[in-house]
């Protein structure tokens, strides 16, 4: 992977009914921002839009000049459902056609006489576009100028991020702390304000949370300067011991 | 319930660095889409954005110009980092100021000499807002406009949903037909896509799955005219007896 020490960003476009539906739960989102994370890339913003093609070629194109990174995922499989490789190439101007190499990937794949439209389908992507292997069912993500499109189901989609390392420019990775508490936000909220007030590089969440039938808040500290989250971190340890609040998790 | 016969959409707007970081996993979009579609209420997109108040203003007012509801989760807390009511407030050019019932409600909930600043907080609101009672842990949700705001906790966020039912006008119920078969999408997609062009007002999506090590694929047919889904299926039906794929479940 490559490095630099700009801040480098990124966007998700969820493309599926499915999701927006409410039949299928997500787990893409959490599964590529950890790898973003591991890479140095910020996810600034997750859209979930329908498979319809006016709404995917106006996302694309509003988010691809506001983001480094675009990855999309779904709709890039053999069914009519299935048009993000073709509505990336309307937004993009280009033409919508057969990439010679995922053509004869997924024409090795499938056996003599099996190779049919719908299969032929997935081997069309944007003139100009390179390709994401697959090393789970041979069917090709692509890249094309600063958009990564992705498939949606997720166990295939993880089996593709190790190909893409190395195509990601990546910034200062992010790192993070968490401190889980025996208490409740709002007994915290003030002194909590105070650390973040003094710490503005770093970026102090608060989240509250439920287990076997108690509450809890985590702190997760999260900045790219390790020695500044270690010394609000004791800054934070400091009114908790105060407080005589019990501490339940630090990593 | 209200209803009408008009097409009634919404958006939801994620509200929380915690999603984008990869720490959590979002369930709201899938809780909240569930119980929009027993309304009649077609959830059109999703947003996911960071806890900084610019994105939150600008994205709320691009969002409630466009569709009928806006749900937006998380950030109405008592944390430093809790900042959607008064960015709401902001977007809207409405005073972020104490609601007089909220703050009875808060300081009757907390023990006396408990009802500290951060609690005292989530009393303030857009000036106008009306409240969205929980009955989880007091703290409200409130409705401007046509703005749902609701908390990031999804216990908290799923028992608030009951004294919202009669706030919301839907509109025609979408219906929704199963069909899992033992095959793989690229060899039905021609059939299905007939299909498809038959029936225009049906949206079939086809989504693959893997289940104890066998794969699968489910088509999903959605439309608020029952008759219309059931010709619909039967046709459906008739490819798959005649390719003899075998079929999982249908419901």
């Amino acid at each position: 992977m490559k490095k630099n020490n700009k801040k480098i960003d990124a966007a998700i476009i969820v493309i599926g009914n499915e999701i927006l539906s409410g039949r299928t739960q997500d787990v893409n989102v959490v599964n590529l921002s950890k790898w973003l994370n591991s890479l140095g890339v910020i996810l600034k913003e997750v859209r979930i839009i329908p498979d319809v093609e006016n709404v995917i070629i106006k996302t694309v194109n509003e988010m691809r000049k506001k983001f480094q990174y675009i990855f999309t995922t779904g709709g890039i499989g053999p069914t009519h459902d299935d048009i993000t490789s073709k509505s990336i190439s309307k937004a993009l101007n280009l033409k919508y056609c057969y990439h010679p190499e995922a053509y004869k990937l997924l024409e090795k794949y499938y056996e003599k006489g099996k190779f049919n439209i719908g299969r032929k389908k997935m081997a069309k992507i944007p003139k100009t576009a390179s390709l994401i292997y697959n090393p789970s069912s041979a069917a090709p993500g692509f890249i094309i100028k600063n958009i990564f499109c992705l498939p949606g189901v997720p166990s295939i989609l993880k089996s593709m991020l190790g190909g893409l390392n190395n195509k990601i420019v990546g910034g200062n990775i992010v790192l993070s702390k968490t401190l889980s508490l025996r208490t409740v936000e709002s007994e915290i909220s003030t002194s909590l304000e105070k650390i973040q007030n003094k710490y503005k590089n770093i970026d102090i969440g608060s989240y509250p949370f439920f287990q076997q039938g108690k509450v809890g808040v985590s702190f997760v500290l999260r900045s790219s300067n390790a020695s500044l989250i270690n010394k609000c971190m004791n800054d934070i340890l400091k009114f908790v011991k105060r407080k005589k609040i019990k501490i339940i998790l630090r990593k």
